[in-house]
């Protein structure tokens, strides 16, 4: 029986992919660099509404290139963003992830103060100050959590990746993180995910490594 | 200051989540088992369109279930897949989780051979007859190779997963994997992933555990 025809290599897919997607929508209505998070994040959830819906604070791509090139601590709040993160990237970068979701000693916390284990998993990281980028994939209430610790003075990270997702909390948790003058990438609305917070640290990694597309040609 | 009003226990926020569904999709146009999966992928994604999109051969979830009860091992394409399923849930059912994509020996092969790495790894679990349970996540190469090896009768699953996203190869392996008489569950068109893919795991775990629900009503 004859194989079935398809594209085998890597490259040669995302290559297409990006073609594809550069067919549905005009990437000269974006700065560039915000381009390459936004195109990053079609490829991985076949989604072109994220174009409308990825919002960036200004400079944020700046502040998360800068803090990537300083191999910073990169908190997440899943272990399914963890898993998405390019792991050579983030060697070739000397950054770390940190997820304290599953540790024992969250847990205990989560249940004597009646709280998510995203939430006491976010109040562990934000008392490690070479943390640096904060990534919310998931969890509205973490988002809220390290909102409140930013406005108590408690924590002051460089960016904030905030793209929760579902129906109860993750919208306003979003709405809280766009008022923040903290740089900040986040979607509108209900739609985020893991996927998409790992596509986000992906294409800003390649960017700290290969250097940062300029200007909107 | 005052901390910032939002639900925080986790089990409310999920009969919230799931409230809110089922006031947009009526839940009747549904077997019971198949809105089950249906509607924890829209909890997961926050994308009603999947009430749409997910497609299930017949007895699919009776299948899988079926699998999870006698302990199978799950092959997974990718570590985000892998770690978006319970671990709670799987360990209680005494399955275990297979995924070689970042194996030495599959890189090694896949280099040697000129194909992906997720193609490798198929390969490597299609030989391993204790995997019933098949996931695509991910990677369109994986699954267009495990319909290749069963069509050569070289594989024989209890169940296939297969929600590949993207625009190259996604809706070309899934049209293929929806012409095979093994029982499976998928998506039409481009959109998947991931989180999509563990979503369809954890409510055939949950039913697995609980017991299945009956009929359309």
């Amino acid at each position: 029986m004859q194989d079935l025809e398809y594209i085998k290599d890597p490259r040669a897919i995302e290559k297409r992919s990006f073609e594809i997607i550069e067919g549905h929508v005009d990437k000269l209505n974006f700065e560039m660099c915000e381009w390459a998070v936004i195109r990053r994040v079609i490829h991985t959830t076949a989604d072109f509404e994220f174009a409308d819906l990825l919002k960036f604070s200004p400079k944020a791509v700046d502040a998360g290139v800068v803090a990537l090139q300083g191999g910073c601590r990169i908190y997440t709040d899943t272990r399914m963003a963890e898993a998405g993160i390019n792991k050579k990237a983030l060697k070739s970068l000397g950054c770390e992830i940190k997820c304290f979701i599953d540790h024992p000693q969250v847990a205990v916390m989560a249940k004597e103060m009646g709280i998510t284990r995203s939430m006491a998993s976010i109040m562990t990281a934000a008392d490690d100050e070479k943390t640096r980028v904060f990534v919310f994939g998931n969890a509205p209430t973490a988002l809220f959590k390290l909102i409140e610790l930013i406005n108590q003075g408690k924590a002051n990270p460089d960016l904030i990746i905030g793209v929760p997702v579902g129906f109860v909390g993750a919208k306003e948790s979003k709405e809280a993180l766009m008022k923040l003058s903290i740089p900040h990438i986040t979607t509108r609305g209900q739609k985020g995910g893991s996927t998409v917070a790992a596509a986000i640290v992906n294409a800003l990694m390649y960017m700290a490594i290969e250097g940062r597309p300029h200007g909107n040609e």
